[in-house]
């Protein structure tokens, strides 16, 4: 099952002791490792005990790349967001989606109430296979890409924002309400998530 | 106070006898009046007893003109809308704002899912002094409206939607965290109050 | 663009004149059409108007087809729920993914409680290309089937229960929380939307 | 009244001192001690003005054996969870259960996502006489556990998880909707509560 | 698997047709039939169909014991509620009890704002092996009861109340938060469940 | 207006210079000053400045009393609760309410869960003529006291509990549904709210 | 207990059967009955059955005075809310607190955006010993007129609104947050329950 | 466009080396900066670097005048808060608004629960173009606001409180549900936001 993806932990609530032991595991087992969740802190300690691990500051997470990642998905996996505060869920798809064998492409500086640079994009999005777009605050930006394109468009609500937002919760819902259609959703912040089901649908047919 | 303003009524909940007498009441003070939340037949009902009464349809409304609208605000106001579902609750605006003194415009076709529609009526979002958009489902449209503008933006949710949009909530969620600045908000399905707030802005500095 | 995708209303909402004008609109551009809750009563007097239309009671959703479905998508799509209740949302996406031109399979036997019944039908989870899952109540039955295969699951919650159910929130709650990675969710009874997509997965590198 | 049952504490919120005056007075009393919802730090110095306590740094739970426990339940007690961040409130179930006089038992590593580790484990389910499954996200295992027994199922919902988990709720709303009868359900996190619950059930006809 | 349970229909929902291909199918099996949420319509209809049926109309239930029920559970089964208003949820759970093989008894007229009258049933609760007991608006009444025995209480929240009731919810989260240890909640109006599980505990050791 | 009440200071979120400012104007008025909510080391601070002040742990509050607090109130102020947690609120009451000139009398150890403490001081309820029930969790005892009574209940819901009771909701809706009549309720820990309310309650008709 | 209150029926959910008996019963007491939430064709009905029963359409209640109301309570409670749609609760506090043996007044007619037609109001106010306000949409009347008295304020909220009122919750939210100390909140719609707590409040130290 | 308006950033969430480099960009495009949401701490640093930066405490912003604000507003934009709490938003929203080219003026001691001090500032309400109203708890002040003014009132709900005001919910809703005509509402605590609003609609007609 699941052949070419890298184990993955998920390190949030997991102490150090716990996630090396989780990690040599892994290791032994010889594939490549991702640790999502994983504070700045923790990734320096971990670097101690796994010389070979980098650190992504960007995507707070932790890799450790046994052998080079092997190229199974067929097209490209294009992550979209607004501006700064959304790229660390960002970095967070853009990752994983890179370890579990896709090609990769990133935007991160288009936003609903600045569309000239989102429309100025529009070959980027036409050439990829499927778009992960990443957004907090009314989380508009899916619908608009959403309607700009005929790909799979998955939509990652982040908690960014305050009063209102309710930790992502307007987000969540204008995602779910979206008039675009062919847009699914996943939990809040889960980059994770959004990253691994575009694997599977980049995995389809090829 | 108010000048020129029509006496309005809040049509939900009251039955034929008291929209009849409060509305016998409001001719006598000899102002145009304005009833909202009107069904279909309870404004024919009321266009037996007052023979000079226009139903609108669209807007759920029925007003009684005994003189003519005095233009009172200075620039124009523009309603904006999505598409079929929404029209009750931006004709309501409509209406209002026109009865209210103000030269008013709508565009009810345009949508987040298909930009090209909304940037191709950039012209008339450029004439006009104050903004008024109704948006069911996730409210982006507001967002994308005020990107474009930098005329104030007041922004309607409606009651349009089903599952997760919650009556509402989702897209007064979206509008409340708009990131386009410059955007405000009112109630669920106020297209009265955001008329008359516009109405007001129209009205500075005359 | 959307290249064999039938033309779809929404029908919640519309009256009988209005769905009268679009579907013959949408008929002259000489597409199949595809109507979505659509009642009984509404489906019987349209197709008075329109004698080649096809109302599927199962679905709430009434048909004309122009011209045959031509295969677009690759794959198959299945579609899978637990019974009697969700049968609505699941045929509504059953019949929206046959009409884009998938070819497409049911399980409508199957739930958590239960699981025996789902095991037996492991090769047709196997088979398929994009499974649809849809489930009221705990809405725990994307996780399962998710945990059994490598291959996008969109999670459709429906509004079916009553109690603590909230109209489907349960549902979707549990759907945006699932263990199961690959697991994406549309909004509560969007059996349309899940099945939009999933159309698109199944275009994906055909 | 509830004879054999240890005096139980409710750690959270009260401060060292009053610890040690409700310890003492319960000590004094001459039975057993049970004080749940106490850090490793607190644990610690307690121990140091009760030698013979013993901290449970799984269960977050402290406990002074006077006296033997006696057996009073007359079956067993299974406490179910899916892994590692619900372990916490499994074990003070677990504890409780035990210093209530039951014979207990657990399973720790099965999860609905991966079917056959539950599945391997049907006869220590069926040896039971009374279950408490412990789960957090979408919190289904109560669900699909319940389908393959014919025994009270209690199920504690754990605030495990992030986003749209809500602290628990996502959970607790699953296990209160769920499509097996015979499940019955406590306050999120409440371990104790469970295990409380189920010693009651497993003196029923003793 | 669970010898000497009836076979069960959830009314809800279903029309009549549905209700009686499934009656007579269950029938077919040989054993009792229960059918819960039936309208007093519904039943009059389907007692034409099967003249052997009886209808509930305190429990808007319909039973047909094509066998005597045959004693199962080991103890008594208790039903408590405050009044008028909850019956039909504590009849469903009462009936329920009974056709799954158990001694019951019920209590319909002690409330938390009337304490005499539950005190003055202390012997029956004191009898009882298991004790369900039903309550909307603020839930309290199994704290109550549940301070008074040492068996496990089954709490139901019942959907009655207007305002801040919530439609049960304030009740459930009233039960979710007792005071007293052995309360286990089930859904909103979930007579049906609470007795399904009550009879499991009965069967505990029987 | 509201002759002999003290002048009360809202501590939370006032830094201490801020305090020592309001504080010294207040003195200078020559009234008696109340602070609620300033915490332990807040209260500490202030003594040095204000050397007459007393800071109450129990009601996490500081009083100076210029000159001794005039008895205005008629009859006596009950302040109830069930335990240890929410001993901070109540003292709260109870020291608003001693300070607003006030008989005040507590009882800080009856639950509805231990229903016997409750009863044995029915004549302390008898006696007082207004009651303040404070209470977490669930949130059910002054459902209790007022069926005991027929005096004012004022219930004060607070924020104690975990899991579902949502930082005092579940007892803030117990408390608006109680079944007992006269019964009202002021917001989650507003013991200062409830205390004021029943001081003017206590001078009606002095 | 409670001497000279009537005996009360709640109405809502309850057919005319169980209605006449309960009421027949309680006439035979002897006493003065109230019945509320009764529609006027229930009333009607009633009627037929106690011809000398009393229906007050504006409060949707049904009484029938068996012997005059004693006046017990000692000074005056006055009822106060700001127009048509609160009419109704306003209207069953009103008849409550008279039933009930009070001299009641009420002020219909002024709101917090029209503050001059309350402040006409002020000597009424003065005079009052108990003030219920009643009020819907934002709910903030009762922090306005706690502003301006120095006596037992109960606010009521109403379901009244529409969108973001959700049912009356706004306007709770809004009592219970009020900004004026000596404000009391019961249920949402119980123009009942506040008029009992009045009574209470009115017989103090009578 | 938005000629004359300064650059701002969004100072949460960012890090002083994001800062920096952020300032230093704007500064380089000639215009002045505003900083919102900027701690003392982060406000000293930030000095350090730029010593032309002034730091106001108030609204815990921060601001690089590199030349003088050109007036660009026709009239006048009033602030209006009730106390304390509520400062750092009204002082956010003058900040923005002088600095975005208006007239500016505050009233920060008003509160409805005492009327006489907003009642004695009329003439300053009447002489304002557009009014900003900042009110947490029960937010009630944009209501009595509104009705006593014939402008466009912008309503600010503040995460001011406890309990059940829900960090701002209470508020937010209160002022949605407005009976004043003419009020706009944007989120929690965004000071900033009504004052660009404002800003734009005291540009209208210029
Ligand atoms: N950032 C993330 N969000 C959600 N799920 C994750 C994330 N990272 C890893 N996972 C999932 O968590 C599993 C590992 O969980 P654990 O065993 O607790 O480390 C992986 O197999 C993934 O399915
Ligand atoms: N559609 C509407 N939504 C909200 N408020 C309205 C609406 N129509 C009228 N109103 C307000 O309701 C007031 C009249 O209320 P009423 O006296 O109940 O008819 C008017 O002065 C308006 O401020
Ligand atoms: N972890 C727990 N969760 C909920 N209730 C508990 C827990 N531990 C103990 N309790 C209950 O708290 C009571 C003691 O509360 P206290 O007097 O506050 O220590 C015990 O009798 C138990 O009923
Ligand atoms: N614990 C409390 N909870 C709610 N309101 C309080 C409390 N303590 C004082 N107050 C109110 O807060 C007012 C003072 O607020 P402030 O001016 O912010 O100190 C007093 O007049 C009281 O009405
Ligand atoms: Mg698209
Ligand atoms: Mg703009
Ligand atoms: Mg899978
Ligand atoms: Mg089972
Ligand atoms: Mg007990
Ligand atoms: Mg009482
Ligand atoms: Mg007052
Ligand atoms: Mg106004």
């Amino acid at each position: 099952l699941r052949q070419g993806f890298p184990e993955v932990i998920f390190g949030q609530g997991k102490n150090l002791a716990q996630m090396r032991t989780i990690i040599a595991a892994l290791l032994a087992k010889g594939g490549n490792v991702l640790a999502t969740r994983v504070s700045a802190a923790k990734g320096a300690k971990l670097k101690e005990t796994f010389p070979q691990a980098v650190y992504h500051p960007d995507a707070r997470a932790l890799t450790i790349e046994q052998h080079p990642v092997e190229l199974r998905g067929k097209g490209k996996i294009l992550v979209v967001c607004a501006g700064t505060s959304d790229i660390p869920v960002a970095a967070e798809a853009l990752l994983t989606a890179r370890l579990m064998g896709n090609e990769v492409e990133h935007i991160y500086d288009v936003g609903v109430a600045g569309l000239h640079r989102l429309l100025a994009r529009r070959s980027a999005l036409a050439e990829a296979s499927v778009i992960i777009v990443v957004a907090g605050m009314e989380g508009a930006l899916p619908s608009v890409v959403g309607g700009l394109v005929d790909k799979p468009v998955i939509a990652v609500p982040t908690s960014i924002g305050y009063g209102a937002s309710f930790g992502g919760v307007a987000a969540l819902l204008g995602m779910l309400n979206s008039c675009a259609a062919g847009v699914t959703v996943v939990n809040i912040d889960n980059g994770f998530g959004a990253a691994y089901a575009a694997s599977l649908m980049n995995r389809v047919h090829r």
